[in-house]
């Protein structure tokens, strides 16, 4: 009963079973081969335009590359309090770019509050060096509280975006399980809505690092290709990657993989819900779960072998949590069972 | 016939099934789980003491965050003129460490002639700010141009690096095919011999993507932690690299994969030898072979299917090249096939 | 009647004469002349004690350094949310550090409340990469908004500092202004309450361009003097600053010029505090005043030649301003003229 | 008898006059106010066009700033093995551009030569990020050792920039030395010949400390005017600077040092020449004469009075230097006396 994390799982079976199955031959290296190409390929197909394709290691490196994109002397981008550019990426935002800032919006449960936005972006004056000025701003999708943005939503970002010529960046760590979870496609969720720049991830929904930068801002792509290189991200080996998402892309895999994820989130949900010692604290609408549990309780369930985590309070939630209370946090993935599930709603007594 | 370079290769078949049998299950996350900590004892175990482990995701990040763990303002590291960190990293090592610079040292055939290393670092004062200051000095075996650094060399070179009181680095992109060639082990090969920190590879000796920091100044891991977190190397799934090395060290597997491509190597160089149209252009001492040889020949063999690279003449090479002849590099790997081999024996009719 | 900024007067013509006194002859260079060794000796007086002195050119580049001195990978300076260093240097500190973040705190005021630094900080765990870790503390004396921390709120939030292990560092870009009115000694109000680090500013107060790093961590010193030459701060004919430091120290000119720049404020805000169209928003304890003001009565004053600019609400402000009111800053300097002054005293009404 | 550098100099009478006459009244900060604005427009007409001036603190902020107007990832300057940032300047250029690199050319005596320019630079594929690429070209004006390009020459190494797409930048921290000995004009000396940025120094040639970046390629300005702010090199009393300039440009006055200090170098030349313990070194365009003599008559010389140093042989400088002899630097500067002069030409009993 792992809900830690989902990238406390390896990878997918036909992960890899690509990987092995690619793994013989020669092929040209740092991305030039034939299945890179394949799957660069692929990435237009499911975009349904063309784009360009920077594998690179970690979602870090992709958020903190897709910024450095756009970067500029006095820089700043815009993105929530509690984005993950923010809190868990040991400033990496910052140091590829040579010290650009990321400015904190506040908003409820992880998303920009577009009024905020609006607001932070508006107090700069272009000629004034002292304060420095816009260069991006940046979305996660789904949330870091496991909450999604709607198709109008980001259009209303973007929009705010445009309107001040700045770029948007989102951050996709968990991509397909918000593409699932609004059943739209790519192109809907993204260029579409005025999204410029993508972190594609594959890892947490079942790869075992298949990580790529999606440009739709075609113009940039050369300048990209050099930031790639220089921050130490062009594989040499690249048709490892490619092999990943060559997998992930076959038979929609990795469209299943999240609706799995999701669909056990809900269940978990469910389950927390109709506990007598649980609550949720607010909807799920991915693959994370949060309640608000007495420790007792989650004691005795982590006691049972489940594993999860406590979480801190988001900006947003202002939901009562006594004093034997916390908030906790649970993440599926392609790997949660059924059986784990079943054995979860169990000790739960739901 | 692929003798364009070791990276063209995929993975060996053991890393392939590592990479499977590992995919199941659940671990902790970002190098802490159960295999990652049995993949680091077993590198105190090769290399007979204490190290720190750091995965990273290519040659040039183990490189680069290796002299940015030594960064200081105004720092410069030593390393040789034509060195994959000078040549073929994009600026990396002058990125990472926000600036500092790597200045250039000369000596044949791709090993800094230590007088030379001498004089360079002797001309700086320590209290000229102007000038800047040593930072670091760093090496490669094997080099980029397929020769070696006896032990006694490398003692040489460190003993310039520890009165000057800098450290020493170690590229090991191709650290196996050195270690066999030498009949030396990993200990004597570094850190007894001085060397403070080292790029460990994997990948063009049979891995997909396994590359490691292996640090012997223990005093600068908790340092090197934040810097590997900050370029965005630090991997979440980490335990693929584990895998990869965990069937890289079984069974001396990396020790036979490195001999086999020095030995195929061998045969290369022996084939060009006996050709007519052909002729070594320094004694191959790894997995690279270098030849001099008339350009309608080269074109042969590659039209008959020979997959090579014509290159630059390199420091300390003074042979003849005619007109009518060029400069060509050969590299096994792994990979590389008796049969092909065999089939580039009976081409250049040797 | 300027009161838009202390840095809109020229020189004061004690400095002026100092400039000229030493044009002339020779001097060795890079701030190891004469009048430089006899002026880092009055900065030990003064300090009563050892202090290493790094001229440089800007108060961005004396804070930016400062912190830079103090600069880990992954790095976070807390600072009040409204400082100098995030609203008004385009990003130097981190442009400086190569990527360090600051961490606004909240307080009334300008001031940073202790117990908002203790939390801010105290959310850190040492061993968890992926949050970045605490790297110092910044505080500004006198604020942004014209208030002072006292003796004991200096030792208060140097009390957390230290309890977290980080250096405390102070923005004295209006230090004389606090001095004076604090009746403290340059000792008392630095490093006796555990101040590491300090920008001290001497150009708001009468000189050109006078600032200095004053550092009392002295084994920082070497390292400093590298970060110094490599930020392109180190004057060659350095003697220019030394010769207005020279003259702003002697027979305490800084201190005059600082208590009637105070005075000059106290007049202005007695005159707006009695003008029937004008409150003093908080209480002025150095050089600044703010008041709330009809609209109409500012640009009347305006016209009238009087130069001040309106200022945004800052955080712990609550009082009222009306529909038809704005907050105003008036700054005075040592060139502020007892006649400007009671030109406004006579066109407030006052 | 100083002779050891330019700027051991303390400011011209002029220029110190110039300060104490601005010091007085109120002026609008940041390089914004009345005298500023009329600097500019002198630079306009200085160099017979519209360009945009930027005033820096020193010489090392001027060429880093340059260079860094350019920046591209994976970026390589161009410039003399001797030259100033390469050598002087602490790694400055590097850190300010965020670790980009100076590619050093070889050329005799100071000097780039074109031949090796062209070949450095056409070493480089536009598509190959592994290598990096050609950012910008940096040649100095007058040289470290006192030779001059002639007008031709610039054109000459102009070309290959612009045949590479290449900027031409030109440290002028002795402009007005080579301006005189060239009997020429600034236009036809910068952008008449291809130059697109020019560090444009004052300091050397009889002020304090003025130093300012003119920019020919307009549409770069607004960008270099974030890229000073936040290298804290904006100056808020930055009249101080154009009160220098001001007074510089003032009846020539900056072409009169210059002259002056050119006649001074070539009577010590005379002098050295003529001596029977000393020969030149190689022919004296500016300011700046080198010697070789004999160790003896050196000391003689200094226990005399006369300030100089030694010196390390340049590139392409081939001639003899005895045992008991060495190469020294003579330095003149706005400031040398014909009594200091005369002095020293009766010690070598010329």
């Amino acid at each position: 009963m792992i809900f830690a994390s989902d990238n406390w799982a390896g990878a997918h079976p036909s992960i890899a079973a690509g990987l092995s199955a690619n793994a013989g031959g020669f092929s040209t290296a740092y991305g030039d081969g034939g299945l890179d190409q394949a799957v660069y390929q692929r990435f237009n197909e499911i975009f349904e335009r063309e784009v360009a394709v920077f594998f690179v290691a970690t979602g870090t490196a992709a958020n903190s590359l897709s910024l450095t994109a756009y970067n500029k002397p006095g820089g700043l981008s815009f993105c929530h309090r509690e984005s993950h550019i923010v809190e868990d990426e040991c400033g990496a935002p910052e140091y590829f770019s040579g010290g650009s800032r990321l400015s904190a919006v506040d908003g409820a449960l992880g998303k920009i509050d577009p009024n905020n936005l609006e607001k932070a972006v508006g107090r700069f004056a272009p000629e004034i060096v002292h304060w420095g000025r816009p260069m991006a701003v940046s979305i996660t999708q789904s949330t870091e509280v496991g909450t999604l943005y709607s198709l109008d939503e980001i259009a209303r970002i973007s929009a705010i975006a445009k309107h001040n010529k700045l770029p948007l960046h989102m951050d996709g760590a968990r991509f397909a399980n918000a593409l699932v979870a609004l059943e739209t496609t790519p192109a809907e969720m993204t260029w579409k809505r005025g999204v410029d720049i993508l972190s594609f991830g594959g890892t947490k929904n079942g790869c075992w690092c298949a990580e790529a930068i999606v440009l739709f801002d075609l113009d940039r792509a050369k300048e990209l290709a050099f930031l790639r290189k220089r921050a130490a991200q062009l594989f040499s080996k690249s048709r490892f990657i490619a092999a990943q998402f060559d997998a992930y892309f076959r038979d929609d895999l990795w469209l299943d993989t999240a609706r799995h994820a999701n669909a056990m989130a809900a269940r978990l949900a469910a389950a927390l819900e109709d506990s007598p010692s649980a609550r949720l604290a607010w909807l799920p609408q991915a693959n994370e779960v949060f309640a608000v549990m007495k420790k007792a309780e989650a004691e005795r369930l982590q006691a049972a072998g489940a594993a999860f985590y406590d979480w801190h309070k988001p900006h947003g939630f202002d939901g009562h949590i006594g004093e034997d209370e916390a908030l906790y946090r649970f993440v599926t993935s392609f790997a949660t069972t059924d059986e784990d599930v079943a054995k979860f709603e169990a000790l739960t007594g739901a």
